[in-house]
Order: C-alpha cells, then structure tokens, then sequence
C-alpha cells in the first residue's frame, strides 16, 4: 500500500490501516512526513483523556468500562496503551489486557499498545503521532492509558487535554499522589475499588489535598470519582465528569492553550531529531557522540559543540 | 568586567566573580558562550551530588551536614539549591537556608539558591550551566539540592553523577518513593530522623524494595544510610558511601557514560534555543507560536512545520 492509500484508508477508520499507520510511527518510518501531512486536516476532533495511576488500582479496568460507557452513547472510541518502559528499568509491565477482550467485536473501538522507548526523560514522540492518527481516524475520543512510575505519569498530562489519575484505598495512596506532583497534573481523581475497606479516608484525603492546591475560583477544581469499575458502578459519573472538563477546557481557551504547547513540542523534537540526521549526514553517525565527549571531558564546551552542529545545517 | 577577566577570576575560586556568573546564567546572557567557553577546560573534575527527597524530610539541614563534614577532611564544597517551580505550581518552597548561615564565613563553601524555570518538564539547562561554573571554580564536590516534587526528583539524576534520596519516617514514605519512580533513580537513600518512631519499618521498606529491582550482582545496590542530620549522626557513614558510589561510577566506566549523556542533552538544549532564536530573527518572534497553532488547529502537520524552521537556517 503507498503512503496516499494508507492516508485514505486510515481517514476512513479502516482499523488494518490504523494499525500499519501506527506501525509506521513506532517504526520511525521514512514515510511519516507524508503520512502526517496527509492526516493534518482531519486532526483536532478527537478528545484526548489520559488515565494513569500506580499499578494494581485498575487502569485497565476503567479504560475498559469507560469504552463500555462512550460505545453506549455512540461515540467512537480509541485506546492506546503506553508503556513507559524507561532506559532505566527496561520495561515496565502494563495491566492486564484481558479485560480488553470485550471489545475484540466491536469496530467502533480501536485498542493499541505501544511500547514508548526513545529518548530519556519522558515518552517518545511516538505517543502524540500515534494519537494523530487515531484522531484522524475518526475516533471522538482516545483514551491515552500509562502505568504511573514516576515521570510518565506526569508526562501523560503533555499529552492529553484531560488528565485523569487514579488510585485506590490503601497503602497512602493519596499521600503518594501529592508527593509525586501528579497533583497538579490532575484534572479529575477516581477513587477506585471504592467498595474496599479505606476508601472514604482515601476520598477525604484527597478533597482536603484538592482543597489546598485550590488556586481560586475561576479554575477547575477536580472532582474525584468513586468507581467500582469491575461492576460499572461510578462510570456514568465519571464520563459527566470527562464532559464538563471538555466543556470548561473548551470555553476558558486552556483546550487551545494545551494542544498550542502540544504542538510545539512536537515540531521541536522532529526539528531535533532531523537535526541529528543531518548532522549524522556531514559528519557521520559517531559526530554527536565525539561532540559529547569532548563537552564531557572539558576538552570542548557546550556552545562551540552546538555551532559546530547548526553549522552542518548551513552548509 | 569584562568576560575573559570573568573567567579568570571565576577559575581562581573568587566567589564574587562565581555569584556573577551564576547571574548570567540565569538571566541568559549573550556572553554565555564566550563564559562557557573559557570555563570548560578546567570542568569535569568536581563529583556532582544531587540530594533529593519531599518537603519536610531535612534535605537542607543533610545538606548543611554534609557539607560540615566535606569541609572536615578539606574538602572545597558548592552547593546549588534549585527551586524547581513549575509553570503548574508556579514557585515551590525550599526547605529552611538558616541552618546554611553555619557556613557563611567558610570561604572553602559556596551556596546559591537558583530559579530553574525555563521549558515544560523539568529543569531548565540553567542548572547543568550553573554546575560547570562551580566545577570550572574549582570545588571539589558540588551539592545539588532539590525539593522532590515529582518530575524534578527524576530530572536532578540527568545533572548529578550521584542521586541521593532522602526519606523520613512514617507517612508511608518507602512506598511512595518506589512507586513516584524514583527507585529507579536513587544511587542511595537516606533515612533521616533516624531517631523517630517508624524509622526502622522505612529502612525494612527500603530494602526490601532495593532488593527486589536489584538487576544482578554486578550492578550498583544502592546502600541505605540511616541519619539523624541535625545531630550529625550517620552522616560520616554517608560521606563514605558516596565514596564508594564514586569509586564504583569511576571503575565501571559509568561515571564517563552520566556525562556524555548529559553533555548531549546540554549541546541539544543550546542547539534548540539557538534555532528558536534564528526562527525568530527570519520569521519574526511569533513564527513558532503560529506554526504550533497551525498544527495545533489541523491546518499544518508538525513535519511540515519543522520543514519551515529547518529552512530558515538555511537561508
């Protein structure tokens, strides 16, 4: 299939093009450009919720009964699972996919996971591409899941328009929450397994952390949700909730704010990365590392490296 | 002064010409390179330390103590207290500097407290400049110091060569360290308010945590030094353990692979702002907030857009 088809066939939704799209991104293949640019028009529709939270609080789960819940009102739904598997511990496992399987019938759900490799400090580019395509698709909405370990779940939030971050009673989960700054990444908490011992301590200790991060009236203030979601209970909640943030994120300008910082980031790190092929080009593949080492060894210093490599643009 | 009397001064230790530099640094100066430049041949021979750990733990007063026995045995000792304000929170608190007056007349110690605001996600190249001033001046060890607050206690292990996280008792604290991602990060942990109830349980809790990721008898344990900073207990045990990290970091070739990554980054960081500057200058400042809302609304695709910035280093 050329690139044109594949654009064609992924506008359409075909989810066998999807996939190879979403492939391509993984892949870092040659094709991207044309395939992005062929996408673009057909972008900005689909909205993004992020889930993330420790593992064991029932991710999985809820992105599963929230499919149940958008597929019911009909909305298209896509879930890409992301696994932050990090250069330091070289793959971190996701949740249990089983649950998933209640949707392997149903065309109107779309469900990837994707390993996030790539540069240090955060998840790849590969995530906001992999979210182009499924918003080109014709997804409205894409839930965008990650195991919560540290960075990637603060990262998520640079990536979706709605954050939500789950945890479940027990173990300080709340206390961990706050310390770990998820807290000001948070648009919405769930309480989940709110029929375990605990969970009201839980809930209330999140209101009061709520509460003191309140940064006035005008802002969003996020609701916690207490869900049961192997059974369902809380879900219908939970998407009014997912509704209002749209709507207060649409109406204050913070939608347009978030995807503006989005796409910046993203035309900087392809900008980056061709920039280290072109270097790669003038001066062969190890110049960037011979670069780093001479800066690392005091040999050379960071600003002369960096003119060396704008240089090779110039030529 | 003019930058060449600058360096000079800054090499021969001169605190006053360290303060200045530090300045421009942080206000971006255009004599920058020129700085960098005339510093880099005398870097790479301080130990970076980075100390991190959530509000309340007694990072200052472990700093202080630390730098009381580094003193002792002669050494020369920088610190660099970065305030990792977000553009979420908008200005975190750092712990309590009294205790930091017990070196104000020691001309063997040098103590900054830095802004690190700058891009989305972490701390801003600010910090890796600052430290090359302070190794390029000649301290032996330089202390970083860091409030934990989510992504800063990952991001202040892409400066340091060692990462030290500070716990305290109760409050769960073991079970929020490993699951906030930091575990992954730590070269060693320091229980401090090692006398309070429940201390004993957070070392228990950290090493079983310890053990559980250890990756194989070659690689680094991180140790669990116990301390009581504001007394000085555990804290010549601490010393020799970060020895030990040094020596291990130096033997293994590690010591070498931290910086080279983290000269990359730093050669990247410049290379970025330089093009966001050139952009600038050819298309006028709001060129990238255009091509992001282009891509942002659909109109553009973000390969595109980076063809766009590409071309105007080119011209």
């Amino acid at each position: 299939m050329d690139t044109a088809g594949l654009v064609a066939r992924t506008l359409r939704g075909d989810p066998r093009a999807v996939a190879r799209a979403i492939s391509l991104v993984e892949n870092a293949a040659p094709e991207l450009g044309e395939l992005m640019a062929g996408l673009a028009p057909r972008t900005g529709r689909a909205r993004l919720v992020g889930l993330t939270g420790p593992p064991g609080v029932g991710k999985s789960t809820s992105t599963s009964a929230l499919v149940t819940a958008l597929r019911e009102r009909g909305d298209r739904v896509g879930v890409l699972a992301v696994d932050p598997s990090s250069p330091f511990t070289g793959g971190a496992l996701l949740g249990d996919r089983v649950r998933m399987q209640d949707h392997a019938t149903d065309t109107g759900v779309f469900i990837r996971s994707m390993a996030s490799r790539g540069h240090l400090g955060g998840l790849s580019w590969a995530t906001p591409h992999a979210l182009r395509v499924l918003d080109a698709a014709g997804f409205d909405v894409v839930l965008v899941e990650t195991v919560g370990v540290g960075q990637a779940e603060v990262d998520i939030a640079r990536h979706a328009d709605t954050t939500v971050v789950l945890c479940a009673p027990g173990m300080g989960d709340g206390v961990q929450v706050a310390k770990a700054g998820v807290l000001e990444v948070a648009d919405l908490f769930v309480v989940n397994k709110a029929d375990h011992d605990g969970a009201h301590a839980t809930v209330r200790e999140l209101r009061q952390m709520v509460s003191q991060a309140d940064r006035g009236a005008a802002e969003w203030r996020p609701p916690i949700v207490s869900t049961v979601a192997a059974s369902g209970t809380g879900i219908e909640e939970l998407v009014e909730r997912l509704d209002e943030h749209h709507t207060h994120l649409r109406d204050s300008g913070e939608l347009g704010r978030r995807r503006h910082v989005r796409a910046r980031e993203e035309i900087e790190a392809i900008v980056l990365h061709a920039l280290r092929e072109r270097v790669a080009d003038v001066h062969g593949h190890a110049a960037l590392d011979t670069l780093a080492d001479e800066v690392a060894s005091g040999e050379g210093d960071p600003y002369s490296a960096a003119g060396t490599l704008l240089a090779a643009l110039e030529r």
